[in-house]
């Protein structure tokens, strides 16, 4: 017979937005970051598609948002700490783009170089089958170890 | 701030063939399984569009290769219970179809009904950074989470 040896994971990079299937993301990579002691990557894009020409042009805006996207990000790595991973072992990322997947791939992993890459994907009404397009580039793209984590939208608001 | 409770997975299936990546899919997989208490469906489906013309039209060679992939299932499932899985909690399914993937997708994970899909992938020289067509295709269609576990063809020879 073959010998069995889990694969253990150094150094994990979780994506993270405002959506709950961010938070079901950070949420496993948490834990298994602290099982395996790995390094903890904490990634998020600011999307600069999704500003409008208005928002644009008031770079008071874009700045605003910028700013609340690092306060949140502090949030997520202070609940990391509070989950017991060390404060040394953990980055966190901000950065920007207009396709967050793309800058991710090509830009983020290979300069943190994780050897896992956890996101979330939420299963939405009518079409609760396929993943998104983002969580599927990612997974495509990513060059490493991909760990897609489904939330169910539905049972969420239930 | 909020809670962190990383989601456990209740039902694990793990596709399995000859191949490397799919080593280390079953490796994590039966790790995960004995710590989380998970059923485990370990899951190889018998390629009939790898068989020529010629082999079609031989029905022993074809009834040799389903055989052959039945007696392989029986060996994983015998490591995972030399690894400490409950034999009650693990399922061994040998389907066949033309395209593996989809098969797994369509027809197996809905009579199955496993919250986590794990795959193999093996990364070629030369296209390294792209994960293959078939876990591609799963992670997008699976309808539940899907961890893709890549390994380097290059680092297995060296």
């Amino acid at each position: 017979m073959f010998e069995i040896k889990p694969k253990t994971f150094h150094k994990i990079l979780v994506g993270v937005d405002d959506a709950p299937d961010a938070r079901a993301a950070f949420a496993y990579a948490v834990g298994k970051a602290k099982r395996d002691g790995s390094e903890l990557g904490i990634v998020s894009i600011h999307e600069t598609n999704t500003v409008n020409v208005f928002q644009a042009l008031d770079k008071d805006y874009v700045h605003t948002s910028r700013q609340d996207l690092e306060k949140r990000i502090d949030e997520y790595v202070q609940a990391a700490i509070d989950y017991g991973i060390d404060p040394k072992k953990i980055t966190a990322i901000v950065d920007e783009g207009d396709r967050p997947a793309e800058r991710i791939c090509n830009h983020v992993i290979p300069e943190f170089q994780p050897d896992l890459l956890i996101v979330g994907s939420i299963s939405k009404p009518g079409n609760r089958k396929v993943v998104g397009s983002q969580a599927s580039y990612m997974t495509k793209h990513a060059g490493t170890s991909v760990f897609v984590i489904r939330t169910e939208e539905i049972r969420d608001y239930q």
